[in-house]
C-alpha cells in the first residue's frame, strides 16, 4: 500500500495563496492549493483595488483573484475545495485532515489562510460590503473624497483608519460601544486632536442604507443614554436612534487570523492567533514558522500591513523558502537511506 | 526665505520605490520619484514576467515597470530625472543632494535604489542580456526546460541556480575561473550530487552568440590550461578556446547594492553594503532604518528574496511606515511649536 506524499499543500486561496502557488508551480513542485471556506480570501469583498502595483486603472478584487488562479493553473497548480479541519505537523509526512474527510499527506505546508475582518452585523453589511462599506482603510480611504464617514470600533486600530480617512473625508465619525477608547493614549490623543474626526459614545450601529449601485448613502445609529450596553440593542431599550446621511462606512473591529487548526501543533501564535514566522538576525524575515517544514504568507503571519502586494509578496517569498527547505531536506536524505529523495527525484 | 521641505523623497524607480509610490500618493503626500541612473531597475533587463501575480499571460518588464509609474502618476507622484550623489540624514529635514547638483530637503526618504547584477563583460551581453542571457534563474530558468546552459560563478547563489536550473535544462555547466568553488560545503555538495551538472574550472565566459530574435545560441568559453588566471584573458596566453552550443546563459557573480550615497550616514549596511532594516521581536520585519525618517525597500535591503512581487510587497510597506512616522512627528510637533504639523497638515 502506498500513500502519496506531495511535496506541497498550500492552505488558503487568496493572494498570498496564490503568488505562493505561482511560484512552487514554476519549480514544479506541483502544488495543491486547498480553497478553504472563503475562496480567494479577503480580497473577493473588495471591487476596487488601485493600489496594487501594475495595475493603472486599478483591478477588481476578484478579477485579480481569478487572474491569479489561472496565472497558477497555467504551471500546474491544482486546486481543491475544502480546508484543513486539523493536521498532525510533529513530524514527516505531515498529515492533513481535511474539512471534506479526506486526509492528505505532505512534506511541506505553506500557511496562506488569511484573516478575516470582523463584521459588526449591522443589517445591510452583506448586500454593501465592498460598495462603500469596507474593513481597510488604506485600500479604500481614497474613494470618500469629500464624504462624511463612519469608522466603527475604539481601538489602535480604528484610530488609525479615522485618521488616515480624515485626510480624504469631509467628517469622520468613530462610533464606539463604549464611553472611552481601547486605543493607546498615543493614538487616542491623535485622533482626539483631529478636528474633522467626532466620536459618537456608547452608541451601535445598527444599519447601513444604500444599494450596490449607488454605494452606501446613510446609516442608523443606536445611541444608549444610560451607558455603555451589556447586551446587543433589542427594541424597547432606553435608546435615541439617529439616521446619519453618510457615503461610507468603515469597520475597524479587529480581523482574526484562521488558524483554529494550528492550536495543538507546534507553529507558535502569538497573543492574537496570528502565526509567528522566524527572521534572520535584525535583517529581513523568512516566512518558517516554528514547525519543520511549515511555512507561512499573508494576513494570517502579518499583522501590521495586509495589502494585497504585501501578502502577494509574502507568498512568494513563502514558495522560494519552501523551495529550499525541501531541496535540504532530499540531500540530507539521499546522504543517508535515499528513500525521500528518490520519492521527490521523479 | 522659505525652502520647500518635502514630506517624502524616493529614491529608485524600479519596482519597490513605484509601489512606495503608489501608497504615498494614494495617502496624499505627494512623494518625489528620483528615478536613478537606471530608471526602472534592474526589471527593464527581463523579457517576459510570469511569475508576478496577476498576469496570467505575463508581462513584459519593462512594460510592467510603465504601467507603475502611470499608476504612481495617476494619484499625483512626481517623477524626476537623477540619483542622490550625498546625503545628510542625522536629523531634521534631511537633505539630499543629487547629481543634477540640486539639493533637496525632505522629512522622510524611502531608499529603493535596488542592487545591480554584476555583469561579466563578456562579448554580446549588452545585447543579449534578457534575451536568454539572465541574472535570474529563479524569473527565467522555467525558458530553458530541454536546453544546455551556462551559469557564470562559483559561489553559493551560482550553486542555487544551477540546481533550480538542473530541473528544467537538460545540462547545466558551471563556468568559473578557479580551480575550487567559493559556495559553502552543504551547496557544493549538494551541485556536484547532481547527475545534470557538470564543472567548467579555470575558464572564463569570452563571448555569448545569438540574437535578440533567436536568444542565445551559443557561448565561446576559454580555459587556462596551466591554472587560475590572475588576469582576464588575453590573446597569447596559454588557452584552450572551446565554442558550445546552450540555449542560456546565467550570471551568478554577485549583486552590487546601490548604497554608496549611505556609507557616511547613520544608515547601517551590512558587510556587503545592503540596507539593514529593523524586525519587531521575531515577527514581521518593518522597513525602518538606522536613520530617523529613513526607510527602504527592494532588493536595496534584500538579499534573499529579489523578486519583483517581493519589491512592490516592501514597497507598499515602506510608504504605510512612513506615513505612519510622518503622522508621529506632526504630533509630536504640534504639542510642542506647532511648525512641522503647520508646514505639513495643509
Amino acid at each position: 500500500m502506498t500513500e502519496e506524499i506531495r511535496d506541497l499543500v498550500i492552505a488558503g486561496s487568496g493572494v498570498a495563496g496564490l503568488s505562493a502557488a505561482v511560484y512552487a508551480a514554476r519549480a514544479d513542485l506541483e502544488p495543491l492549493v486547498l480553497e478553504g471556506d472563503e475562496p480567494g480570501g479577503q480580497l473577493t469583498l473588495t471591487t476596487d483595488v488601485e493600489n496594487y502595483l501594475g495595475f493603472p486603472e486599478g483591478v477588481g478584487g476578484m478579477e485579480l483573484i481569478q487572474r491569479g488562479k489561472e496565472q497558477a493553473e497555467q504551471f500546474g497548480a491544482e486546486f481543491r475545495h475544502g480546508s484543513i479541519g486539523s493536521a498532525e505537523l510533529d513530524g514527516q509526512p505531515l498529515e492533513l485532515s481535511l474539512s471534506t474527510g479526506e486526509t492528505l499527506r505532505t512534506r511541506a505546508l505553506i500557511v496562506a489562510t488569511g484573516a478575516s475582518a470582523r463584521w459588526v452585523g449591522a443589517e445591510g453589511e452583506d448586500e454593501l460590503m465592498g460598495y462603500g462599506l469596507s474593513t481597510c482603510a488604506t485600500c479604500d480611504g481614497a474613494f470618500h473624497r469629500g464624504d462624511d464617514v463612519l469608522v466603527v470600533g475604539g481601538g489602535d486600530s480604528a484610530m488609525e483608519e479615522a485618521l488616515f480617512l480624515a485626510k480624504f473625508a469631509d467628517s469622520v465619525t468613530v462610533v464606539h460601544r463604549r464611553d472611552e477608547l481601547r486605543a493607546s493614549e498615543i493614538m487616542a490623543d491623535r485622533a482626539r486632536g483631529d478636528e474633522d474626526i467626532e466620536f459618537a459614545w456608547n452608541t451601535e450601529l445598527a444599519a447601513i442604507d444604500g444599494s450596490q449601485e449607488e454605494g452606501v448613502t446613510g446609516a442608523t445609529l443606536v445611541s444608549h443614554t444610560d451607558g455603555y450596553p451589556a447586551e446587543k440593542y433589542e427594541a424597547g431599550d432606553d435608546v435615541e436612534v439617529q439616521e446619519v446621511d453618510v457615503g461610507g462606512v468603515f469597520y475597524a473591529i479587529g480581523h482574526e487570523p484562521n488558524t483554529d487548526f494550528l492550536r495543538d501543533t507546534p507553529v507558535a501564535l502569538d497573543d492574537a492567533g496570528y502565526v509567528r514566522t522566524t527572521s534572520v538576525g535584525d535583517a529581513w524575515a523568512t516566512t518558517a514558522t516554528a514547525a519543520d517544514g511549515v511555512f507561512a504568507a499573508g494576513d494570517v503571519m502579518d499583522r501590521e500591513y495586509q495589502q494585497a502586494v504585501t501578502a502577494a509578496g509574502m507568498g512568494s517569498m513563502a514558495a522560494l523558502d519552501t523551495e529550499e527547505w525541501l531541496e535540504s531536506v532530499e540531500a540530507v536524505s539521499a546522504d543517508s537511506t535515499g528513500s525521500i529523495a528518490t520519492e521527490a527525484d521523479d
